[in-house]
């Protein structure tokens, strides 16, 4: 067993957080994570309220969170109120300023973890009161910024230990087996979160062909972009950027940002396309660096239990063993 | 102390080594690191043969080793013999193919140790028949690429540890302290390199100006960027790019490269002019991430006893202590 503020806190026994991700984390997996022994959270990401309800569902009696971006949730604020009703384990927010809607959560009593790429993003979150704060590194798949985990992680806790010393620390971004859980501990997080590792699992929402592409990959193989975002008219504000894998879209558009909004519309028609099928060629996979990482698609429970089995045997000494 | 196969190949007391960085590794750094009980490499970096000379009298009679920019080197290859008569601790290679450099080093009785950005070039490396691997981070200060530390580390090891596994590997890439140390150990590295910490000390060639820029700034303040090398003329491959703390210059042409091409030569004699002044705001202080880790310029050996310190703690099972 690994005991932090994070399992204290939320009553878990493993410290680790399945990532809400977008179209990806629905109920089943949410829940398969808080079974487990850690704590899931539905990707509410783009606020369409009829999948969160159907994912609630799906999630059953087991106590999951939901986790929302940030700008887009200021666009439907109600939204928030619908899914407090629900008594979700935590609210989880990135991409934007939470201090709008801290109040509502924490006057429901629901635990606000707020997701940060900066240190003075991290800033104005423990300003706005959240009680737990991710330190989400460039690293991570999906949605991002530009700082590295491995030196957000201390940078944020050394000014949490000044300032904040109550806010819990979660490690996000590259986090796909116990080695970077028992680095994150190192680096003084509380916890992680976890998206790529979970994102291909058995409870996954993720696209077969799109998780097969993953497997295949090296973390290499990734790219910061936007053109994904920029075709889909997604007004994604202009510091976040999204890791997926390179594919032939993000080839052809990645330098090419005047062609790619001249051609918007019909790239966005295929991209689409490509997405209902599954296509990693036509439609972009939403994966982290950690794909390098990733041989397989087991079940969730089975990925938690051997991060934790490999962290613990790490913590214990089992580091020194190497190759001779 | 902290035992490791980096500390077995090297007869060292700590898995640690000080970066070889261009015009701040001098000897005095890289033999204060070295008497300390790491291993300092000097800075041959633009291979320039009257410096590297020079700092290999001021390293006096301690063991260092001396780093080459790759690319560099192979424009004035005959470079090598002269360092290598002088019997280094190690020769390190990055930034460029090091094959057809590795048999004049092996034939030379001196280690080699190759430094790559990318799993790619890590192949290439134990190809070349590298001793050690350092897997650098975007994190990092100065020239580096994109992945990061935290994912290609593992990467890294595991396919080292199929394929090469009497190959050592080295974390680079924001490692500043004992909690950067111990989490690269978690990774299954064998030892780290650090750069900006030891950039930051007493025996640095650094200037003081940036030095205290980078002590007053957050990770958050530093951006990879080709400005540097452009207004200086500088030749480097593509896909490198280097982290510096941001400010007017980098500001004003980072998305200008049009701009900046246009006025390239009034830009590089203001930058050269800033640089020899040690000015922050007219020259770029090459710095990384781990800027936000950095508050102080103590002696090297002083850095050196307090990171290994505090990853024995660390490892020891300090990381169970939070504040509550």
């Amino acid at each position: 067993m690994i005991e932090t503020r994070l399992t204290d806190r939320f009553g878990i026994d493993h410290p680790v957080l399945c990532a809400p991700m977008a179209l990806a984390t629905g109920g089943r997996l949410a829940a398969a994570v808080s079974r487990a022994g850690g704590l899931g959270l539905i990707g509410g990401a783009y606020c369409d309220a009829d999948w969160i309800a159907r994912e609630f569902g799906a999630a059953g009696n087991t106590a999951v969170g939901c986790g929302f971006i940030t700008w887009r949730l200021a666009e439907t604020p109600d939204l928030l109120d619908d899914v407090l009703a629900r008594k979700p384990a935590a609210i989880f927010l990135s991409f934007g300023d939470p201090t709008s809607f801290a109040p509502r959560i924490r006057a429901a009593g629901i635990p606000l973890i707020c997701q940060v790429q900066t240190l003075a993003d991290a800033r104005l979150a423990a300003g706005a009161g959240a009680d737990v704060i991710v330190a989400q590194g460039a690293e991570a798949g999906g949605h991002g910024e530009k700082r590295a985990t491995l030196t957000l992680v201390p940078e944020v806790a050394d000014w949490l230990a000044a300032n904040a010393p109550e806010t819990l620390l979660v490690a996000a971004g590259g986090i796909a087996d116990g080695r970077g859980l028992a680095a994150a501990l190192m680096l003084g997080a509380d916890g992680v979160l976890v998206g790529s590792r979970f994102w291909a699992s058995a409870e996954s929402l993720a696209a077969p062909g799109m998780t097969e592409a993953a497997i295949a990959a090296s973390g290499d193989d990734t790219i910061r972009s936007t053109v994904m975002d920029v075709a889909r008219g997604l007004t994604w504000p202009g510091r976040f950027t999204a890791r997926v894998l390179k594919n032939p879209v993000t080839e052809r558009w990645h330098d090419d940002p005047e062609g790619l909004a001249a051609h918007a519309d019909a790239i966005a028609a295929d991209w689409k396309k490509g997405w209902d099928a599954g296509d990693p060629a036509r439609a972009n996979t939403f994966v982290g660096e950690a794909a390098g990482l990733i041989h397989d698609r087991p079940p969730a429970a089975d990925i938690l239990t051997a991060m934790v089995t490999k962290a613990e045997a790490l913590l214990a000494g089992g580091w020194k063993r190497r190759v001779q």
